[in-house]
């Protein structure tokens, strides 16, 4: 295996993901996890282009700035690329009014979007907002809709919260996908827009670039297909390869299987897909 | 078009699906679809063996034939083949004790299975308990085993009720499949082998039956890959092909989309794969 200094030969830029790498949430508002904070700084003190690249699709991202800086991170809005934000530039230029499937933490992101009369879906990590009668109240939008059109905040399968892992948007919008019969346009990771968004902001090329992210799919195979490196952390979702179970790979869609500690487990070249080394 | 005796030829028994095709379901108990009552009192009266052959899982087999005596069908439980008792055989026969995700209406099937320690998950149509705190929990317990092992009573995307289309347990089976990076046994149509026990009970080869139904995956798809006749009604879930979209076919797994008329759509015979002829 390659040493570390070869493998991060000419990195110029860094995207850090945020929930898993940097804190877990929780009703108690979360935790950072050991050493993120420490992290965080040095790189900012550091010659690197520093930019957040979050799927967070339950806050504005304001509120969850404010909250990680509660938390001690060097971070502001401006350093922050989301969701949200970047569905409501599509929704307007494409003049379209969407039906929300949101959490209430984030509804003030939509303040600006027309949603009378609906022509297309947008849904979020709604948590307790996916009730059966708001999922129904979604699915029947859509299938009013001669060209149903339906926005994915992230793909995610699952996250970790202090409490254990809990559902994120991915199988919901699955479960709409199956009903309908249509596939949903992802806005967030891994989406490579959503990617080279980011990037576009740090001012680095793909291949000076480098993400850091718990979500073997979401963070490290959508970095990869952009021409970025990648390293996936030991900590938030991540679990390892159990003896009966199958490990994620990057371009995998199935879920991966085992128990979480919290160590770097792979720091992988672009070109290359096997699976994450242990 | 080969006229309807002919295409009927040889028929000796008739599986007869029956939300969306007896009856339409709904919070005032639903009501009977025109013309059904009849069609079923003729069915029983003729020379052929008629059998129900349900994906029906918010109601208790019983509770479901009480139901539509009250409607006026002549129906009785012992001729209703349905997925909850099914599954209970399946548990027993594997020692498997299930978490149950499912709607209370149906709670009593279960009441001889052990469901402590869970080692599997049954899913069935919930309705409103498919609250996301539900969700998460069966999802934690799939997350928690080795093994997981989830079932499903039947796949089906919606069904129509008096107020309008509901989601039904398919998509729901879905968002679980896809967080944990499974894929659900289906107890139900379109499943082989429950179509068979449907068919064992009636006493005919299937080449000598047709199975009547309102799901083209479901009940006509299902019906044909066991070498079954299969009938189309356009009543319950079924929608016409629109323009821009697309007409559902047998082995489709992408969703109908279109209005909901009322007439026979298709007679087909077991060989053929086209769509359904207008």
């Amino acid at each position: 295996m390659a040493a570390w200094g070869e493998r991060l030969a000419g990195v110029r830029g860094v995207l850090l993901d945020i929930s898993g790498v940097l804190y877990d949430s929780g009703e108690d508002g979360g935790r950072p996890i050991a050493g993120s904070v420490e992290a965080v700084a040095r790189l900012k003190q550091s010659r690197l282009k520093v930019r957040f690249c979050t799927n967070e699709s339950q806050k504005s991202r304001g509120d969850l700035v404010q909250l990680l800086q509660r938390l001690g991170f060097d971070i502001s809005e401006g350093e922050v690329t989301a969701p949200a934000p970047a569905t409501c530039l599509i929704l307007k230029e494409r003049g379209l009014r969407p039906h929300l499937l949101i959490h209430d933490g984030v509804r003030s992101e939509f303040d600006q979007i027309d949603t009378s009369n609906p022509n297309c879906v947008v849904i979020a990590d709604a948590g307790e907002n996916f009730s059966y009668q708001n999922m129904n109240k979604a699915f029947q939008v859509l299938m009013e809709l001669e060209n149903p059109v339906l926005f994915s905040l992230g793909k995610g399968r699952y996250y970790k919260e202090t409490s254990g892992l809990m559902l994120d948007v991915g199988p919901y919008v699955k479960a709409l996908e199956y009903a309908c019969g249509i596939e949903a346009e992802v806005v967030g990771k891994p989406s490579p827009e959503f990617f080279k968004s980011a990037l576009h902001e740090t001012g680095v090329e793909a291949h000076q670039a480098i993400m850091i992210g718990d979500d073997i799919v979401g963070d490290v195979g959508g970095a990869q297909r952009c021409g970025m490196r990648a390293l996936q952390v030991r900590t938030g979702k991540f679990r390892c390869q159990t003896q009966k179970g199958r490990g994620q790979q990057p371009g995998d869609t199935s879920g991966p299987r085992g128990k979480a500690p919290t160590e770097v487990c792979c720091l992988r070249q672009p070109s290359k897909t096997e699976p994450c080394r242990r």
